[in-house]
Formats: C-alpha cells, sequence, structure tokens
C-alpha cells in the first residue's frame, strides 16, 4: 500500500498563500478558525489519517463487509477507528455549536475530509454520509427534530444515510415506488425497498437516521410528489436514546468493483415509522440542497485516491531500477537508472500532479465558497457565492472524478506489472475512483445540471459569474513579465467559453437534444479552463514568492514547471471538446434504437 | 455478465467486402481457407465460444485460481472446457501440417482468438500464451526440438509459457539473473525466480513448456549475453513423453486485478534441466521474433473486451427505464423512456462502436500481413508486409488497449451504479482489460518503440510504407461526392504525421529525450490518424453498397453514422497530442527527481 503522508506543504500553499482562508476567516467574523486552530486541525488531522485510517485501507479492501442475516459487520479495526475518530470530536469540526459542533467553516472540515478521503476513501464514506444527513436535517427539520437527532450525529455516535435510489430509478428519482402511508399519531408507515444505500446498515454506531425520499398516498406523479421521511434504525424512547428497534432493515450488501469496506446496502422498509422532514411533495427540493455538499465531497475522492496514487507512484520512480536514461547513466553504480528519469514517467507524474493540484485549488475556493454563503453578512456576497458554487459544483464533481480516474490509472501504469498486484494497493485506488463518476449524480447528469440547468437556465448568467472573475485576472495580469504567455492563452480559452455558450445556446432552442449531445463535453472543456484559471493564480503566487526571494525556491519552480505542463500538455484537450461540441447532436441522434444493436 | 454473441456480421463485413479475404488467400496459395472453411471456423468458434466459454467468464473471475503447495487449480469448468478445444483441434488451426496442425492463414486464427477474448478472456490466456512459446520453437528450434514439442503443443495436449521477467526486472531484461550453466551431456542447469509467468503452472494439460530467458556463464553484460531455453515441467523419456518431474516449480500465484481465473505464476527454477533454444546469448531476438504476434494478441483484448462490453451496453441502454427524452417521450406506455433516447447515451455508445469496429478493421489489416509475410512468393511482397507490420505493431498493441480500456469503462458508465456491482459483469471487464496496456510491453515502451525504432530508426521509410497506402487512398477518392469531407480531412492529418515526425527527429538529433518526451503523444496521434484511414475504407465501401441498393441497408446506414462520429467527435483528438509533442522535453525535464516529491 503506498503510504499516505498528508500533504501539508501544498495545502498550505493554497490555504495561506493563494486563498488566505485566515483572512477570510477573519473578514467573515470565523473568529474561532484562528491559524492556531486551523494548524492543530491540519496536524492531529494529518496524524489521525496517517496513522490509525491508512493502515486498515488495504486490510478493509481484501476483508470487505460481511453481511449475516441482517446484520453488517466492517473489516476489523474499522469500528475501533470509528470509537478514535468520535473520541477526537472530529465528526464536528464544522457542524453547528447549537448540537454540539465545534462550528468551524466548512473549508476547514473540507481539509479534514481531504485527508480522511486520501487515506480511507471506504471509511470516510461512513462520516461523509452523516454529514449529509446532518445538513438536510439541519436545513429541513422542525426545531424537535434537529433536537432529537443532530446532537447525537454531530458527536458521531449516531450515524445517518441517504436513501434515494430503488431498483428500476437512480437518476429517475419520479418513478420511485417506496410509499408513505399516515399514521394516526402524525408518523408515517414507509414501505419499500431503496438499494445502493451506502452505510445502510454497520456495526460502528449506536443508531443509523436514514432519510428516506418516499411518496405520500395521492401525491403528484414525478419528482413533485416525493417526500422526504426521517426513519431511524431504533426508534427514539422516551429519554431520546435509541429504543425498540424499527420495521427497517438490511437485506443484503452489494459485492461491488471497489469501496469494498463501505458497506453498500439493500435496505427494506416494511411498514417502517418515518417522520415527514420539510413540506410534503417537496422532498426532492430537500435533499438538493445538500447536493452541493455531497457532490464536492464526490469530486473530493478524485482528488483524495489522486493524491495517494501520486505518493506512491512518485516513491516508486525514484526506487525502481529499470533502464538507462536516453542521454547516458544517471546512477553509473547501479545496474540501472531509477525510472524517474524517464520522460514518459516524468509525463506521468506531472499529469497526476497537474490535475491533483489543480483540483485541490478548485476544491478549496469552491469549500470558500460555502463559507461565504454561510457566513457573510451582505445578502450580495452570499447570493454571489451561491450562484459561483451552484456553477462550479458539477464541475468539481465531475472533472475531479474524471481526472482522479485518468491519475489514478496512472499511478498504476508506473507501477508496470506491480500496479496489477493487489499487494501494490494501487490497483485498488483505481477501484476505489471508478464509482466516483457515477455516483451522486453520474457525471452524465453533472453535465446536464452544469449545461443546461445553471448556464443555460440562467441565460449565462452563471458562466459570467465566473468567466468574469477570469478576464479580471487576465486584464489585470496582461503584461505580466513571466506569465502573460498563459495570461493569453487563458483570456483566449475564456473568450471562447462564451462563444461556444452561445452556439449551443442558440442550437438548443430549435433543437433540445442539442443540451445532451454538447453537456459532457462541455464540462470538461470548462473543466479545463477552470483548472487553467486556478493554475494562473497558483503561478501568480509561485513567481512572486520567487522574485520575493524567500526561501522554499524548489518547492516554487516546481509549481511554475507543473503550471507550463498544464498549459502546454494538458490545456489543449480541451480544443477537442470544442470540435465534439460543434459536431452537434445530428451526429448521435441519427441511428434508430435497433441500429445499435446492429 | 453480458452475453455474448460473435459478432459475425462485422466480422464478414471486414474479411468479405472490405479486405477480400478470400481472394488474398486464393492469391497467397492457402487454398484450404476455402470460403466453406471460414464459415465453418467462424460458425463452430463461435458455437464454442459462445456456449462453453462465455458461460466459464464470471463464474472464473470470482472462484479464481487456486494454490496449494506448488499445485494450480484452475476454476471450475475450465480444464473441461480446455479438454473440449483441445478435441476440437482448435489450437491448431493456423499451426504449421508438420507438426499437426491445419495450417490456415494467421488472420483465420485471429478471428478464433478474438472470439474466445471476447468470450472468456482469462481462459484465452492459456492457448493464447502456448501458441506463442510454438511460434518462438517453431522459428529458432532444431528439427528436433520441433518434432519432440511441436506437436503436443499443436494439439494442445501440452501448454507453453513465455519466462521473462523477473522480480527486479521487467521491461529491462538486460538485467536479469536466471542462470544457466553448462550440463555435461549438453543440457543447461537453470537457476533463478521468474515472476509475472502467465500460464506458469495448472492443471490443463499434461505437460508445461516452459521459454526460459536465461545468462549463460560469461555471457556478455545487458541485452546481449541472454540466452533462451526450453524448460519442460516434465522432461520427456525414451518414448518423447512426459516423464520424469523437472526442477521447476511454481512458488505461488498473484493476487491481481482481474484476468483473475489465469494463474499468474512465481516459477522457480533450481537447477532445471533446460535445452538452449537458437543460438547462445541471441535470446532477446529469438523472443522478439514473436513479439508481433503476441502484441497485436494483447492489442486484440482491448478489442474483445470493448467489444463484450459494448453487447452488455447497448442491450442494458434498451432495457433500463430512467427519463424522458429532451423532445418528449419515446415510451408514452412505459413509466420512462429507455435510455437509449439520450443523446449522452448514444455518445457513450457511438464511442465504443466506433473504437471496437475501428480497432477490429485495424487488426484484421494487420493479420493479413502476417499471412502475407509468411506466405507470398515474392520477397519484396514478404519484404513489404513485414514492414507494414512493425510499424502497425506497437500501433495495435498500445492504441487498441488504451482505446479499449475507455470502451469498457464507458461500457460500465452506461450501467449506473449498476456498472460498480460484481453480478452484472461490465467492472470485470474494465480490470481484465486494465493488464493490457501494461504487460506484453507498456504503452509507453510500446510508444518508444514506434517512434525510436521504427519510424525514426528507419529514417521514416516505415512510416512512408504506411502513410503512402493513406495518401493513395486519399488521391483516389479527393472528389467522392459523399465523403470528400472526411478524405480531405484525413489528408491534412496524414500530412501533418510526416512534418510532426521530421520536428520530433530534428529535435531528437539535439536532444535524445525529445523521443521519450514525444512517444506516447506521437502513438496516440498515429492511432487515431490510422483509425481514420480505415474508417475511411469502411465508410467507401458501405457508401458503395448503399449505391448498389443491395439490401442491409440499415446495416450500413449504421457504418456511416459511426464513420461520421468518428471523423467529427473522436479524431480531432488528435490535435492534442500534437499539442503535447510540440511542447517538448523540456516540459517534462526540468525539475529534478527530489523535487517531484515535493
Amino acid at each position: 500500500m503506498p503510504e499516505y503522508k498528508a500533504p501539508l506543504r501544498d495545502m498550505r500553499f493554497l490555504i495561506d498563500e493563494v486563498f488566505d482562508f485566515s483572512g477570510r476567516y477573519q473578514a467573515l467574523g470565523a473568529t474561532d478558525a484562528s491559524p492556531d486552530m486551523v494548524s492543530a486541525i491540519l496536524e492531529e488531522g494529518a496524524k489521525f489519517c496517517e496513522q490509525v485510517l491508512a493502515p486498515l485501507n488495504r486490510s478493509g479492501d481484501e476483508e470487505g463487509c460481511h453481511f449475516d442475516n441482517g446484520v453488517v459487520t466492517t473489516p476489523k479495526g474499522f469500528k475501533e477507528a470509528y470509537a478514535q475518530y468520535v473520541e477526537g470530536g472530529w465528526n464536528g469540526v464544522s457542524s453547528d455549536p447549537a448540537y454540539g459542533g465545534q462550528g468551524l467553516p466548512h473549508s476547514l472540515g473540507l481539509l479534514v475530509s481531504e485527508m480522511i478521503g486520501a487515506s480511507n476513501c471506504s471509511w470516510g464514506m461512513y462520516p461523509g454520509l452523516t454529514r449529509g444527513a446532518m445538513s438536510a436535517i439541519h436545513a429541513h427539520g422542525s426545531a424537535e427534530q434537529k433536537q432529537a437527532y443532530l446532537p447525537r450525529m454531530t458527536a458521531g455516535t449516531w450515524t445517518g444515510t441517504m436513501c434515494l435510489t430503488e431498483p428500476h430509478c437512480g437518476t429517475d428519482l419520479g418513478i420511485i415506488k417506496t410509499r408513505a402511508q399516515p399514521n394516526a399519531d402524525g408518523s408515517y408507515a414507509i414501505s419499500g425497498t431503496k438499494i445502493f444505500i451506502s452505510a445502510g446498515e454497520h456495526d460502528m454506531s449506536e443508531n443509523i437516521i436514514h432519510l428516506v425520499l418516499a411518496k405520500l398516498p395521492d401525491a403528484p406523479a414525478g419528482t413533485k410528489g416525493i417526500s422526504l421521511f426521517i426513519v431511524p434504525k431504533f426508534l427514539l424512547d422516551a429519554h431520546g436514546e435509541a429504543g425498540a428497534r424499527n420495521a427497517v432493515a438490511c437485506g443484503s450488501i452489494e459485492h461491488k468493483m471497489g469501496i469494498k469496506a463501505s458497506a453498500t446496502c439493500v435496505m427494506n422498509f416494511d411498514g417502517a415509522t418515518g417522520y415527514l422532514i420539510g413540506e410534503a411533495n417537496k422532498g426532492l427540493a430537500c435533499m438538493f440542497t445538500m447536493m452541493n455538499h455531497a457532490r464536492l465531497g464526490t469530486g473530493m475522492q478524485g482528488l483524495c485516491l489522486g493524491e495517494t496514487s501520486y505518493q506512491g507512484a512518485v516513491r516508486y520512480a525514484q526506487d525502481r531500477l529499470q533502464m538507462r536514461a536516453l542521454t547516458g547513466p544517471k546512477a553509473p553504480d547501479k545496474p540501472a537508472d531509477p525510472i524517474i528519469v524517464h520522460p514518459d514517467v516524468r509525463r506521468m507524474l506531472l499529469t497526476m500532479r497537474a490535475f491533483n493540484e489543480g483540483n485541490r485549488a478548485l476544491a478549496y475556493f469552491t469549500a470558500q465558497l460555502l463559507d461565504i454563503e454561510d457566513l457573510a453578512e451582505a445578502a450580495e456576497e452570499r447570493e454571489q457565492a451561491a450562484n459561483l458554487l451552484a456553477f462550479l459544483t458539477p464541475i468539481c464533481k465531475a472533472f475531479m472524478t474524471e481526472t482522479g480516474l485518468e491519475v489514478t490509472n496512472l499511478g498504476m501504469q508506473i507501477y508496470g506489472g506491480h500496479g496489477f498486484i493487489r499487494e501494490w494497493g494501487m490497483e485498488q485506488l483505481v477501484r476505489d475512483c471508478r464509482i466516483a463518476p457515477i455516483y451522486e449524480g453520474t457525471n452524465g447528469i453533472q453535465a446536464l445540471d452544469l449545461l443546461g440547468r445553471k448556464v443555460l437556465g440562467s441565460q449565462g448568467k452563471l458562466l459570467m459569474g465566473f468567466t468574469k472573475l477570469i478576464h479580471q485576472l487576465c486584464q489585470a495580469q496582461a503584461e505580466h513579465p513571466q506569465l502573460k504567455g498563459k495570461v493569453a492563452q487563458l483570456a483566449a480559452l475564456n473568450k471562447q467559453w462564451g462563444e461556444l455558450t452561445q452556439k449551443v445556446g442558440m442550437a438548443a432552442m430549435k433543437n433540445p437534444e442539442e443540451v445532451g449531445a454538447a453537456a459532457v463535453d462541455y464540462l470538461m472543456f470548462s473543466g479545463y479552463v477552470t483548472l487553467a484559471y486556478f493554475w494562473l493564480r497558483m503561478a501568480l503566487v509561485a513567481q512572486d514568492k520567487l522574485a520575493q526571494n524567500s526561501g522554499e525556491a524548489a518547492f516554487y519552480e516546481t509549481k511554475l514547471v507543473t503550471a507550463d505542463f498544464y498549459f502546454s500538455r494538458l490545456l489543449p484537450r480541451a480544443a477537442a471538446h470544442v470540435a465534439a461540441i460543434e459536431a452537434g447532436a445530428d451526429s448521435l441522434m441519427r441511428l434508430s434504437a435497433e441500429q445499435f444493436a446492429l
């Protein structure tokens, strides 16, 4: 297994030098998030992840979860690690103090999540789902519901789930069959089967709080007839403790390609007692309010697994001796040179770095928007952040997972045959990553969300909120002595982004299929340009630091070389996506369904 | 598991309508390969693969191979299927009649291999390795060696292996440690450890003939000091039967990401009796003569797994109901439309088709070159074929496996969450495919072979052998009423191919790292242009057939639409590879090895 070390230097580069987390926290009144607090969280979080979670990653994959007659047992050590996590108060880092949380900004919580996801992706699913459920209850629950569930969920002694998917529907939640029958006492009897429920059943917590989408009797058809219910595994007794077992049970767990230590459950609701949360028939909207968090979290899995893969790959490339450099031996005393001398190995490593570090910048920037949306005093500032967040979220989810999959595959490739062998741990990262482009809304759905709902749905307003930032940066730096070439490259792509959007928008007015035909390539184009913006920002900081001669020259030079690599070798892919978009819907729609089977 | 049906219509399109296998066989004097024989082999082969091999694919993956104290047991049913294969005489289809083979052309053998690899990739490894070993013995063995081993290997009652890799070296065979000590009787005592030996030990055959690279005492250092040895598992007795056990044993089997039913063995040679094959110190050259076959075979795995994935994906896309078409319901009587109505699902399916069918054309064309190299009367014709073969082989191996991996990943994506569940069989295809870009020379090594050895090493001659074909086709079809746009697009890329090569060649004269820096992008560029050539050829045939109004219009229209898709939505990726190549070596070589770890 590649050993995981939290990349604290790179994290600090972003939070201190590029995005000024500390200054933002001050401005937002998040005074608890002092520099000392940030350091303490980073260092203690790193220790927990490196020493407790990382050692369980490969064994968890090998052992997987166990299912026995409704009981799910997590792999050896998972339960104990979770107890340590609860004990350390990690689950409540960025949760509401009213329910026992530390109340620190979301962006700080994200740093902890990154380290968890990178050290043990499967394990991270359990608290990840809990925080998702918490945010739905926090946003839509009644005061009583919040008081009943949030304190224990914040502590982590109770965990949570999101029960959406059914055997016949995932994307298309309008056709769910799970039913909610009103009981005399105001509760509901929930009946139906949910599948792919992460953390649906396990042995790590005292209670599991399911958030379940179901239909009330006589609910309107489609997505406008879905309601959200709280269904605890154990009903609360008079003291609010986990009491009698509710009529919800795990029917089986899935056998999957990856994240094998995360229990993916079939959950059977057999007249289980549930409590409506939020308004009737508004369940999908309730679920969507927490989607920004969850989708950013899924995008993070691409970064997390990519980071761990890079760490393994670079160590292997420095150790593994194979062939001589084309310019002559670099380690003449050894039987061969370390493979890091070979240009193609470097190409793979730099691709990994460029995506990882670019994705990290995108994620941290987006997490700051969560802080602003939550904490800024001015409504205008909050709205602006919310708009940017709405725009960037599908890009985070889809682009970070697509590139994360490329990164983990490259990490495996660098190991040669050994990459295919389970013992080395590199192939697990690929398998664990492979779900990220699928769940939490497939990347195809993210692309429709970006282009259809966000960009065209806002008449381009949400796009312009972001391209304006790029435009301003490019204008300000147009004459930058070292970086003006990159500035010009980015400015041209930024302009093209607007033009391309207009073109697709016009075409879509004639034929709605144009949106679906362009969506994924549009999202990928958007991702490449977005990362170029962040790479330019990072390069500007690195160039400044070098000019100031303030030390760590090798670190800042590496940033500049990686930025060069990104602009010259990865960013040109954007043009291929433009060509694909311009091919239009006709290239896809001409065949009949039957012809596909010929 | 996606049900596998041999794509006989598409196979026949290529062999009958595009490449005229039959006419070629006649011209080459391969009169046994009559149209009836071709049909019989296709139909019987399809039956065996669909009915015997395909049903064992998923169970083989789930069960894997068993290792117990040196004994390897293959999954349930594998041994019986192999007995049927031997019984049917399948192993000798294209082998030398002097040793019991049917002597049919290689291109016909390839069709059988395709069906085997598509129905059960792991199972196909056992006969695949045997044929590799057979071809080395056939090319380099003495008359006695051929007589001793080839009849039984041709029948399949004995199998073979290739023992190259050692724990400390895979690509860099110059540093192997396995030693061959001369015995008094002219044999050698072979000692050392080989790893990643596919089919190194198993329960399917009566004997296993290992071809082992080892060093003689006082052999020159590096690749010029490697010799090749035959090391049978059981030494031959006086009657040529498998007799006493030789001192070679399987130490363990690997636990891998995929191809789990293929036994990947650590083989310990402990003074095992071996027999020199070919000249001393020329072992690597002996191994390389069979590499064209083996590398084409590995490329085929990308096609095979891609084909099976497509078959599963298209069925699922027609069955799975989810959401409505953007232009209104297409199946109003059902709760939702089948997902094949959605443009993005079609984009994925068409990408799969375009790569699969393009790769199939490339493979069949390449297999015809094997026939010509083997059978043509004129030395010039043989040489021309050999040159084209040398040029296309690394493209087949690397491009077909890269795109095969993309295809299998898309197939899985179309299944949504179900794609990640083992039960559906789609994720197995991704795992099985993931080794193909790695083994038989990583794709990075293929790229160096293409650009460094083949193209620049021949002063561009091998490249021109192929670009000339493209040029001739483009000239002949420049005014084609329907296809001239594609002809122009291909002609421009073909011209760019030459210019790009010159540019890289010039740069490489100043700095040899330029070759390594450009290689993988150069190979991918080459692959995209190569497939465009074959797509144009297929489109020309389809257009002709439609003009002739000879029926099956839907089939030929589908070809044309897929060709359009390839040219408009996939071929533009070539430009991104050009940009990456033009970025040059400096973008990769500026960092120190230490900076990569910062």
